[in-house]
C-alpha cells in the first residue's frame, strides 16, 4: 500500500479557516480541569483545531479509540455471542469491547471474552488490525483458544453464546464491518491452511448502520504471509517467545 | 504466551472499596459536555469506577492512546530524529507521535514522519505493537521506505534528522523503550534475514524516566515469523493486496 503524504502530511487536509465539521460535533464544551468554558482553536505551533481552556490552558485532545477480542477456537469451531444491547442487538459477533487503562491488547481481548461469553482462553497471536477512521476506532483482534475448563455461557452483554463450525457462521446476521470482515479473511485462510497477519482500514459511510451491506470497504489491506504457521482451527501455530 | 484470566478477567483485580490510586490522580473534575462536578463511582452493572456526571449523567471514560510511526529505510540506513522538545530533548528517536482523528494508524505514521523530519515515505507494513499500560499508550510502529524526493530535514519537533547505519545506532542516546526494544529486534532480524511482526508489553517502573536502563522489561513479546519476507533494509518483502 502506499501513504505518500500530500504537501500537509494529511489523509485530508484541514481547512485553513473553519474547523472541520466532525469536529464541532463532539461534545467537549468545559474544561475537565478546571470546568471553564473550551474554545475551538489552533493553538501556537499547531496544524490542528484543538478543544482548548480559556481559564487554564487545557488541551482537550480527542484520540482514537482501541477496541480489543478475540477470534475463539474449540475443536474446529468458532465461539460468537449474540448481542443482548445496541448496537446490532440480536446479531452475532466476536467478543470484543473498548481496551481501558491499565492492561494490555491481549489481556484487555481475554477480558472482554471474559465478560461476554464467560470463557478463559489462552492469547495465541495478533491476527488483524483494522482502523475504522469514520468512528474514531481501531480494532485489535486476536486468535485465541478456549482454555480450561473449556466452558462458555452468555455474558450480561450477550443472549447467547455458542461455537459455530466454519461453514455454519451466520454471516448474514454479524453485528459489525469489521467482525464480518475478520471472519471472512479467517476463513479464507483456514481454507489456504495458513493464517497471515491482516492490517487495513475500514471506509464506512457516514451515517451508514454498523453492518449495512455496501456500507463499508476495506482499503489499504496489508496480508502479512506467516511463516511456519499451519492453519488449524485449534492449533497455536505461531512462534511464541 | 498466555493470558488466562483470573477470576475477574483482569491482570489486576479492581479494588472492591476504593478507586485504584492511578484512577484517582486522573485529573477528570468537571463535566465536559454541562460543565457539573465529576463523581468516581460504579455505575449500574459496571465492574470499573468511573467519572460520572452528577448533573447530565456523562461517563468520562479514560482509554489508552495510540502512538503511531515509522523505521524508515534507505539505502540500507535508518531514519533517526533527534527531538528538540521534551521528554527526552537531545536524544534520538523513531518519528511517532499521537494518532489522530480522522486518520489511519499508517496514515498516521506517515505524517509524523513528514511532521518531524520532512521526509515522505511509502509506509510498507507494520512491524511491532507494544502496549505500555502504565503510561497508557499502544505503539504501532511501521517499516516504510523513504519515497520521492528522498529528502529529509528537520521538523520544528527535531535538532537534527539523520539516516543510520545499522551499526551506528546511537542506542546508549535513545528517546524511548519502546523505540529501543523496536531497533534491536529490527536489527536482529536483518541479521536473520527475515522481518517477523513483534507483538508485546512494555512494563515501566512508574515514575522511572522515559529510557531509564533497567526502567522497563518486554513481557509476552509474541514474535510471528513472516514467510516470503526477505530482510533487506530497504527492501518490501511482504505481500500487499
Amino acid at each position: 500500500m502506499s501513504t505518500e503524504p500530500t504537501a500537509s502530511g494529511h489523509e485530508a487536509a484541514s481547512p485553513a479557516v473553519d474547523p472541520p465539521a466532525w469536529l464541532q460535533r463532539i461534545k467537549s464544551n468545559y474544561c475537565r480541569v478546571c470546568g471553564s468554558p473550551l474554545k475551538l482553536l489552533k493553538p501556537d505551533g499547531e496544524r490542528e483545531w484543538r478543544h482548548v481552556c480559556g481559564s487554564c490552558g487545557y488541551v482537550d485532545y480527542h484520540n482514537p479509540k482501541l477496541v480489543v477480542g478475540c477470534i475463539v477456537e474449540h475443536e474446529g469451531k468458532i465461539l460468537l455471542c449474540r448481542r443482548a444491547i445496541e448496537p446490532c442487538r440480536g446479531l452475532w459477533t466476536l467478543p470484543a469491547g473498548f481496551m481501558e487503562l491499565n492492561e494490555s491488547t491481549a489481556a484487555g481481548a481475554a477480558r472482554e471474552t471474559w465478560e461476554e461469553a464467560n470463557a478463559a482462553v489462552k492469547v495465541l497471536a495478533p491476527y488483524a488490525h483494522w482502523d475504522i477512521p469514520v468512528i474514531g476506532q481501531a480494532y485489535i483482534l486476536f486468535r485465541a483458544a478456549l482454555a480450561p475448563p473449556y466452558t462458555f455461557s452468555s455474558g450480561s452483554e450477550s443472549l447467547e453464546v455458542a461455537l459455530f463450525a466454519p461453514e455454519s457462521i451466520p454471516f448474514d446476521q454479524l453485528a459489525f464491518s469489521s467482525v464480518s470482515i475478520t471472519l471472512r479473511l479467517y476463513l479464507e485462510d483456514l481454507r489456504a491452511g495458513t493464517f497471515r497477519l491482516h492490517h487495513g482500514v475500514i471506509d464506512k459511510r457516514p451515517g451508514s448502520q454498523p453492518n449495512d451491506p455496501g456500507a463499508f470497504v476495506v482499503r489499504d489491506h496489508m496480508a502479512l504471509e506467516l511463516g511456519g504457521a499451519s492453519a488449524t482451527a485449534a492449533g497455536p501455530g505461531v512462534q511464541e517467545q
